[in-house]
């Protein structure tokens, strides 16, 4: 099959670490999965009528011979951004930052949020990616099923900010959250602080953990211990329960870096409800900068991660990717910096 | 021309005011606009060759005549939602509603973002609407002609939170904002208030106006003047200068009502530079609740704006309009409640 039989089903396959030269044919998938042809373009197109095993054993055929389609008059000029649950206090900068390069590109965006329990995965599997768009931003990380279906169907995509450990081949956009998370203890030590506590994230969320580990760093060279830490959850309440447990220890700590603002939101609570304030008593960093980092009072100092320069980072790679451009590199950290505001002080500034 | 001919550019065109068991035809409209039939058909589909003179007066022949597309057939599962520029603090709740009803129908949500000095919109009309969306949900306020050109296309629409007058054969969602300035007023009037001042927003808002009235309202009732206002932009900078302005009078008053959360935000800022204390020394109340309102210190007394909801019921309406159903009611508002927090008290409730 060519595509002058079929511009619908016409994609080229080129080997992943083959001939470049030599493109594989839907025909060779075909006879690799032991499947007919037509049902190699269903499962290529996102139709229905391709049993559950079938349509895994031709996408595990396309995966192992990898393929791009390269038509630009394939393109549907729509691109897909995918979000788990959309989050009030940063979903729009992200958002805001996709949009501003497909419109500049003429690409329309489709939006998704799988919702609570990622209970449209299924539809968006099995119903959505019939779309075809060029390529897609994910916020919400997707399992290795879901990425393989992607590819399968020559639909490119770059991961937002991963959260857990992704394979070397899979296009990412993040945040230095470890240059982060030692910039925020450097800037408490440079001020004079020795007893730095840490509210970590709990358990298996990848860029906290860096965030954790680049405080340990710059505790380590400081002479510090770094082990005065508690594991809470992303939330201000969370942030104010181990606030609480952490100024309520004989030794209690001068400072605490939060692993993001919405704890640091919570330690400013446990602060008022101890009668300690912010910073003569307690200085306080966040990490995230959201947006009502500048409102809270006093203003808080944080670790600016740049959501919208993310964004557009990663859905130029996404386009780039989608024109069947190869990209000269597949995962890459933007820089965080510090924002200095008025949370941090040195110890006892004004005692 | 019929259907069966041409499944592309059939549409079922329906006399709005006439016998709804005579649907108008394509080749009606060209009679009435004075062109062929493939000139009705490529306006009707959003497609370029056709002079922008012509254009106009198919699409002023089709406005004249009403009609909409029927056939569940030619329905692309797609919706459109599109903002001017979409707002760190509330665009989330609004895209949340229409991904939750989208998601219920099976339907993709294309986001447009028009962005600064609405550069997209251009691009916006002639290129993104051929894509056909069934409907079409609008936080942006489209002009007449903008609205001309969907209704054209046989796309319903469905304008969210109007900020200017529409005509009343427009659908719309938004909120009981002359209700919610009322309550607002009467809940402070109702503490022992008797010196309330308003922050309005800059002429021409007609959600604001609506606020203002309402605060009026509710001063009229009560034997108060309700004159003590001054005008600011809806930002905390506004709401700064605006408060600093009133504190600073002779006679200052003892409560304000911001036209929104942000105004307010900015009235806690004005009170901390004069060392007033929140709600001891004054006490404020927003509108709009948004997520942040309960995290500033006190958690601010405001008008809840349900606009989840109002985007569901905006969703809803838009998708039963793409379904070709005729709706009972073309424009509502849902309603605001009052939501006490810790920022209002009696006047002078220690002193």
């Amino acid at each position: 099959m060519t595509r002058a039989e079929s511009s619908e089903q016409s994609v080229d396959l080129e080997p992943q670490l083959g001939d470049p030269l030599r493109p594989v044919t839907i025909a060779a998938i075909a006879e690799s999965a032991g499947v007919s042809v037509p049902t190699v373009s269903k499962v290529i197109n996102g139709r229905s009528g391709v049993a559950a095993q079938t349509r895994a054993r031709v996408e595990a055929a396309i995966n192992q011979h990898g393929y791009r389609r390269s038509s630009p008059a394939a393109r549907s000029n729509m691109m897909e951004l995918v979000f788990d649950e959309i989050e009030d206090m940063w979903g729009v900068q992200i958002i805001r930052g996709v949009e501003r390069v497909a419109r500049q590109h003429g690409v329309g965006v489709i939006l998704t949020e799988f919702g609570p329990q990622r209970s449209a995965i299924r539809y968006w599997i099995d119903d959505t990616l019939s779309r075809r768009p060029d390529c897609l931003v994910t916020v919400a990380q997707l399992d290795e099923e879901q990425r393989n279906q992607l590819r399968a169907r020559g639909i490119p995509f770059v991961v937002f900010d991963p959260t857990v450990e992704l394979p070397d081949d899979v296009p990412f956009v993040g945040a230095t959250n470890w240059a982060g998370g030692r910039s925020a203890a450097r800037h408490l030590i440079g001020l004079g602080h020795r007893r730095i506590a840490m509210i970590a994230a709990p358990e298996g969320i990848l860029c906290c953990r860096a965030r954790l580990d680049g405080y340990r760093a710059a505790c380590d060279a400081a002479g510090l211990s770094g082990d005065l830490i508690v594991r809470a959850e992303l939330s201000r309440e969370g942030g104010e329960t181990a606030a609480l447990d952490l100024l309520n220890r004989p030794d209690r700590p001068t400072a605490i870096f939060a692993a993001n603002d919405l704890q640091a939101f919570g330690v400013y609570q446990a602060a008022r409800r101890l009668g300690m304030r912010i910073p003569i008593d307690l200085s306080v960093v966040g990490f995230d900068d959201l947006p009502l980092a500048d409102l809270v009072d006093p203003p808080l100092t944080t670790i600016h991660q740049p959501l919208t320069e993310m964004a557009v980072t990663a859905t130029e790679l996404a386009l780039a990717l989608g024109r069947g451009e190869r990209a000269s590199q597949v995962g890459l950290e933007l820089g965080t910096t510090l924002k200095v505001r008025r949370s941090t002080a040195p110890p006892g500034a004004s005692g």
